[in-house]
């Protein structure tokens, strides 16, 4: 069946709480998918799951203003609303929730949802303000959708990290799902903003994952944080137009440091190796998480 | 019917969760009265109010750390369970939620909700963080109460101010009821801190509702803000106890400033009068809010 395309805050708010008279008890949770849009198979991937968790999958296409810094891609940030209708309908998406700024923002916003700590490091201090703008419009949608359960990519572990810190810091009653980063099949992570790499810098752009897949062996041949920081900064800039804004290893989901001398064989919880790259004026992020048994990652 | 004391946040979530599934649809909904406890007949209306309006009424009791200063009356809040379960029983009340401050903050808050601008004045500058840590508790016990409705007395204007405007901003699914300041025989207003007030400092406390039965021919006199509060300031000066904290008149409910040479009865809007001064060691606060139609004020 197609999705139905919602534009209001109030006839999404009718449309779920119809859907929660009506469903009775049997799978009547309610799924939700919260994007920017322009719509790839790792949001799909989301969807899907969300499709066959619940009994009804919203997904929600907004730009949001607020997690954009002055000098970021705002304006630029690719859009294709028809495009996006197919792939979520194929998904098995019951409700796409399509608002304009102003009725997400009617008035100045002077309420903010900030989180600290979790925030300081990674894209926390390469983008000041992006989690709050993420925490405060997640917020409004949790309010708006009142989901049970939501989806978010691992590729953007850290938003993973800091929704999930905030949800339990507030008592939000969401279920947060993460899912697996979807790639291509030579290794690129998905998203939306690949659309912009030139074919060169989309070839080195494969230096990202090409990485990413070493770094257990160099962990495994006894490397501290620093060390294995080094050698994945020097493997990135053996491609001329990879220009590194942060690599780095990180307990997670705190984010926390490890202990420099540390051997990160020796770490006692989930690592992340996390990094944001440059490719011309496209930045784009990566990381793979490491969790401590046997089968040493999601 | 006797409340039901409950502890933890999983158990009161079960019970209203309970109610929610057998109410059917006549009258299921929830209301909700968050205080510090220590009740007086404040509060006592507002359960009365929820009870009349809702199926099911909550009361919680919660001194909330987080809303403190550093040198304020935090570990004195005077506190009265037994006295407490048995006002609240007699209003009316369903269940009675008295978490420990481990059960609503089991690890260091990194999460905030924060209001801006409106906090800027009366209380929000004479309390530095004190309307972050009423927001941020706020809408920890919405997430977990999940009431249609939630009951606040006009005694904290700017508190419901404040309330208002982040369940808009954030989109949060509940209707906020102020309702009317109530005063004992002589005019003062209750407050859990009267407790704290010796007799002759509770006999020069009732300046603060005399000054503001006077404001209103004051206005009707012709004067503009400056003046008014310069009058104000004059008559509370009179009590020899009263040290002010602050006495302002801003529109209400944004808290903005009137334009100096305005007379005040020319003012389009909603108008608040706010008081707060010291006796001793106890603050106390009162306001009166005047609307621009015949009926004058709430």
């Amino acid at each position: 069946m197609k999705p139905k395309i919602i534009r209001t805050i109030a006839e999404l708010r009718h449309e779920i709480n119809h859907y929660r008279l009506n469903a009775g008890t049997i799978k009547s949770t309610v799924g939700f998918v919260p994007t920017m849009g322009y719509l790839h198979e790792g949001h799909a991937s989301l969807l899907r799951r969300s499709a066959a968790d619940n009994g009804l999958t919203v997904l929600s296409i907004f730009v949001n203003p607020l997690q954009f810094g002055p000098n970021e891609d705002l304006d630029k940030y690719p859009r294709d609303e028809e495009h996006d209708i197919r792939i979520a309908s194929q998904a098995g998406t019951d409700l796409i929730f399509i608002p304009e700024v102003k009725e997400m923002y009617p008035q100045r916003n002077v309420t903010e949802v900030t989180v600290e700590e979790i925030t300081d490091r990674l894209c926390g201090s390469s983008r000041p303000g992006h989690f709050n703008g993420v925490a405060t419009v997640v917020t409004k949608l949790f309010n708006i959708v009142q989901p049970n359960r939501a989806y978010f990519g691992l590729k953007d572990a850290q938003q993973i990290a800091v929704i999930s810190r905030m949800v339990r810091d507030l008592n939000i009653p969401v279920e947060i799902v993460p899912c697996p980063t979807i790639r291509e099949n030579d290794g690129l992570a998905l998203s939306s903003r690949n659309v912009f790499l030139g074919q060169e810098e989309r070839r080195q752009a494969l230096v990202l994952s090409r990485t990413l897949s070493k770094v257990t062996d160099w962990i495994a041949g006894g490397m501290t944080a620093p060390q294995l920081i080094a050698q994945i900064a020097e493997e990135i800039r053996r491609e001329p137009l990879a220009d590194i804004d942060y690599a780095d290893v990180l307990n997670y989901p705190d984010l926390s440091l490890l202990p420099s001398q540390l051997p990160l064989q020796q770490a006692s919880g989930s690592l992340i190796i996390a990094l944001a790259v440059r490719f011309g004026k496209t930045r784009l992020i990566d990381n793979r998480l490491l969790i401590p048994v046997e089968v040493g990652e999601y």
